[in-house]
């Protein structure tokens, strides 16, 4: 491989070999879902139509909603100034809509970002020949009814800098009308899990859930997909709407079938992915395409019931997709780039949920506690000084900050500093902890009651070779 | 060694064998310098006293000014919340001697940071010993002739979490007093080159330099030396004295035998630093112990001519000052952990200095742009990414961002964007600049007048594996 032929050095004055094991396979956290897992309402697929060189993968999903209740829709998206054109059009369809949508388009394999007027004129007709797709509005449908609002959302990932095959991907959306012989929307397992391979770049595996929950004594679906293994550390804003100020390659899209507010939905989507998708990094670098969003087309609702903030049924809805928005996150984590360690870094006692998070959000990027998690070593000191790198830190008191290692495996945990003062290692038992798959990090700050998580991998050769050679 | 026992993984099905060449040869950076290089003024040497495991390794510097004429002092600490007691002590000789220090104690191998009250002990015994090095005051000293004031600054560099070996190092500073038979302070090239390699850590060479230059038609000097090649993003603040606010492992230390006020002394080494050791990156990590500081003699200053802001010669000594410290840092870059590039990042046309810095320092630490420079690939993109991910960003116009490499021998520039508009990238000749160890990466933002240098190397395979195994 080429990759092979560039330089490597070693400080030493002989060659090192080094010799790259197989990682441990990630393919069983990829499951197999029942059809009746999923939301009513939703048809769905996945299919390769040329973005992607080699045939077979992927590479277009399209989502719909067939309800005849409104969809309430809401997003988050980069906070990167250089916001690719997906990003662009998908936060005006939202706007102009004021928080409506019964479609979804993603393809994988160009970013389509920096890529002028023209891909933004490919953005929108990617949105326009997939709102071709949806049934024509009835008197029960989405409030706008002119029938001029756009009603998809679009998204794409990969090479940045590059146009889209505007072509393909349009002949590739029209192939899914339903008068067409070669339509593959469906409702089933496979339907799902095809879109979701659809959103895969270097992923290794398709990142695909559902959950059920109860809302009034009645059952409600969601399920979502989500990509993301390199250039991985989100900091996405909601949506600039009506409803609130904007400020966001990671992807992802959750469908459910319970009816709520556009409102409703945006207040509880910005709180989930706060918690979930923005509590995440591989990397440290935040893309220029990450985007979230959430259909919700009530069809499981019973008529007339439609979920309001300041509701209970509101505050179980943002803890369930909360609860589910992590669990897809942490898939992202999973499939980290050359990731070895999946590892939970809990900030606990800050004055601040922000505090908390900053500070999480730090130990989780730091290049130093990365690679010592590779190396399986306890190493608090460069904990401590990721932790005191931030801002916020300067709310701490050295003297009562705590760094505990935490197993998964319910055995007990491995104190290295307490209150300030270093607790000799006992080095036997962190390296059993690190040599687990998963931990935990926690560190106390003992000034405040707040809390927060973030989930990170290590920094390994895999993630040098990886980037060293792809041009993304 | 250990470290090949670790799990090492690709995602591969097979394994990978990386061999990993010796690095190019970095000794060239130390330079041999003749004795009328060097300031008058000062004694300084560097001795083995068991800080370090190794016999011979200078672990301990120790840098007096013997010049009748006071010596005012300035330093810039780190701003992480952990400061090490080195730090903090350093910081409080500093504000209560309002600004004069004659003595500066160094020791690597150990931090003696995260070490409470006996850290802090520790770092006031060296303080101590040091002053007693001294000769004593005359009524032509240092302004405060109470003698009570301390006068020494101290620092140290190592790991962090464990105590000084304190008597060993008490020991090694009573052994250089002057009737001692064991004293080796001097003032040739050796003396210098000693105290350098007192402050090595994971450096490969000692890093010394020496500037001449004129102020007011008369020849003054500086010599210098710094230490760092990983934990390395400094981001440091003036010290707290009266002069102004503080708000940054990394060390170096700043010898000239000008005259000039404390005051101007500080405003000077602040401008600087923000300029020079502020403006690098190996690792984006900051430590708990970066201290940079000067002391200025007057040793070749004619009676009663004491530079003083506002002036010209002010001015003069501020730019001297501001290269001499770029000197040095550069070669901290040099030196990083596993690089094999030396890359300049210069961000133009930016509304503010502040913000060309945060965007420069944002591509700098980017894990991305970092692995790419090591995989010598012009991923434009990636450096876009990472300058949109800042908060500064937001002033940026996308259509007004241009970027170019630049190689280091005089040949044409290679644009890659212009105007945000993609240039397809001619592989042949990005292959010839990226091949090159040095070359300059230009982001121009198009809306203002400011600009800013920083200097970084690449992320390569020896970073992971010198930081996967040593515990610092």
């Amino acid at each position: 491989m080429s990759f092979a032929a560039k330089r490597l050095f070693s400080s030493s004055a002989s060659p090192i070999t080094l010799t790259l094991k197989p990682s441990p396979s990630k393919a069983h956290h990829h499951r197999p879902l029942p059809a009746n897992a999923f939301p009513s309402g939703f048809l769905l697929g996945g299919l390769h139509v040329g973005v992607k060189k080699q045939a077979g993968l992927p590479d277009l999903a399209i989502i719909l909603s067939t309800s005849s209740t409104p969809t309430a829709a809401a997003a988050s998206f980069t906070r990167n100034t250089f916001r690719a054109a997906p990003v662009l059009v998908s936060e005006e369809v939202l706007q102009k809509s004021g928080g409506w949508a019964r479609g979804l388009v993603v393809n994988s394999g160009c970013a389509n970002a920096v890529t002028g007027r023209k891909g933004l004129e490919d953005a929108w007709k990617m949105v326009e020949e997939t709102d071709a797709l949806l049934s024509p509005l009835s008197s029960t449908g989405n409030s706008n009814t002119t029938g001029k609002s756009k009603e998809t959302l679009v998204m794409s990932t990969g090479v940045i800098g590059q146009l889209l095959p505007i072509d393909a991907i349009l002949s590739g959306i029209r192939s899914q009308s339903s008068a067409s012989p070669t339509r593959v929307l469906g409702d089933d397992f496979s339907s799902w899990e095809n879109a979701a391979k659809a959103f895969m770049t270097t992923d290794t595996f398709p990142k695909l859930r559902a959950r059920t929950f109860v809302l009034g004594g009645r059952e409600y679906r969601m399920a979502g997909m989500t990509k993301g293994a390199g250039m991985i550390h989100p900091n996405m804003v909601p949506a600039k709407t009506e409803f609130g100020p904007l400020h966001a390659t990671l992807l992802g899209c959750i469908m459910t079938d319970v009816a709520i507010t556009p409102r409703g939905l945006q207040s509880a989507l910005t709180y989930a992915v706060d918690r979930s998708f923005n509590s995440i990094s591989v990397d440290g670098d935040m893309s220029t395409n990450d985007s979230i969003c959430v259909l919700a087309n009530g069809a499981a609702a019973p008529p007339g019931l439609v979920v309001e903030e300041g509701t209970q049924e509101y505050e179980i809805f943002k803890e369930e997709l909360t609860n589910f928005a992590a669990d897809l996150a942490k898939l992202v984590v999973r499939d980290g780039e050359g990731a070895t360690k999946f590892v939970t870094v809990t900030v606990k006692s800050a004055p601040t949920y922000e505090d908390a998070h900053s500070i999480a959000s730090r130990i989780s990027t730091s290049a130093l506690v990365k690679t010592a998690l590779y190396g399986e070593d306890a190493n608090w000191g460069r904990i401590l000084a990721a932790t005191g790198s931030v801002p916020s830190s300067d709310k701490i008191d050295p003297t009562k900050v705590s760094v505990t290692f935490v197993p998964s495996d319910g055995t007990s945990a491995l104190p290295v500093l307490v209150n300030g003062e270093p607790i000799p290692v006992d080095e036997a038992r962190a390296k059993e902890i690190l040599g687990l798959e998963d931990f935990e990090l926690q560190v106390e700050l003992g000034v405040g009651e707040a809390e927060a998580k973030y989930w990170t991998c290590d920094f390994s050769y895999e993630y040098v070779r990886i980037n060293g050679d792809y041009r993304s």
